[in-house]
């Protein structure tokens, strides 16, 4: 992402002439050139298409994780549908894949375009929805991780039984999910930090102490 | 928090006379008084304070939260001990009750001070712990929450009991507890917030487009 017109003008005051790639200013830390400008959205593109890919696999391995096991005669089979943190997680993992898409497009466009614009209430919604992404993936991770402690180690006082001795490879999958959601929500958070980044210089005066 | 003697220097060069409280740019959107600053900061303050008391008031909570029952002659008592997750939001509030008192504090002195320059290293170290401190007291809400859901509605398909029908004043007064920590972590992602936009505008050139 770039400031866009505003780097652009900045550039022409400056001296420095202004290209289709906008140039950007750190404060009085000195010019960043419009090459550090392009790394940070490749960068950008690359954590937004390994979000989306982590995300959809994460969905993938919980959705396609069922064990049976018959217990005197009863067949009992396990599915991610039983607990509800795992559903929770399925749901959030497939808005992560979706919303990652179509911000990896955007970013995408604005790489081969050499260039968008990006408007303060634009800046702003990508910081809003990112920062919304991103507490909303950890919450997720973090209560799938809860029930699969659970799962693992029970709960003796409350009489909550180990479940994963009973369905050893349903866990061992589901485990695979829950790394992959981690790995997933890890990246959002990266992301939005990126974008806080992107909105946020747009209010500096640029004459912050070094 | 302030941009410091970078905002004071901003000041002398257009023609604001400069103060003991900095005057902070916003970019082309105009000049920001000090007197909004001083809102900011307080608004600031008062958010770690009342942080502060909503995380000491959960723990407390918890910490407290005990209740005893007798089944077939068997003495049995329900604390928050008894279950992980709860430990865990007793120590996640803990932390960030006493790191709002630190950082509150902090706050104070700077408005009573009317000014303590705020250099880069300083609002990254801030911005740093304040995103740690938002996004694990919200995985701790996530994780209690998620107990707690198994406590009052247990899991059928894994034979994970209501425990919340037989301690319920018990689950009562940890409801209230979780209650006060979703309030605190709520406070933290906006002071996170808060602390971003006090990092990412000393980087900024000010010539965003509004």
């Amino acid at each position: 992402m770039s400031q866009g017109g505003g780097a652009a003008a900045a550039a022409g005051e400056n001296g420095v002439s202004p290209g289709n790639v906008p140039v950007c200013y750190y404060g009085t830390a000195g010019r960043v050139p419009a090459a550090v400008e392009r790394r940070v959205r490749a960068a950008e593109l690359f954590l937004r298409c390994a979000t989306c890919g982590l995300a959809v696999l994460a969905a993938a391995l919980l959705s396609a994780d069922r064990q049976t096991r018959i217990f005197f005669s009863i067949e009992k089979e396990a599915r991610y549908t039983d607990m509800q943190s795992l559903v929770f997680l399925v749901i959030a993992n497939g808005m992560a894949a979706c919303y990652s898409l179509l911000q990896g497009a955007r970013c995408m466009v604005s790489i081969l375009t050499g260039g968008v614009l990006v408007s303060r209430p634009m800046a702003w919604a990508i910081f809003f929805c990112d920062q919304v992404m991103a507490y909303f993936t950890i919450s997720a991770v973090a209560v799938a991780m809860e029930a699969a402690m659970i799962g693992k180690y029970g709960n003796m006082p409350f009489q909550w039984m180990k479940t994963c001795q009973l369905y050893k490879r349903f866990c061992a999958q589901a485990g695979g999910a829950v790394a992959c959601a981690v790995a997933a929500s890890l990246n959002m958070v990266v992301i939005s930090l990126v974008s806080a980044f992107n909105l946020f210089r747009l209010y500096g005066s640029g004459k912050g102490s070094k």
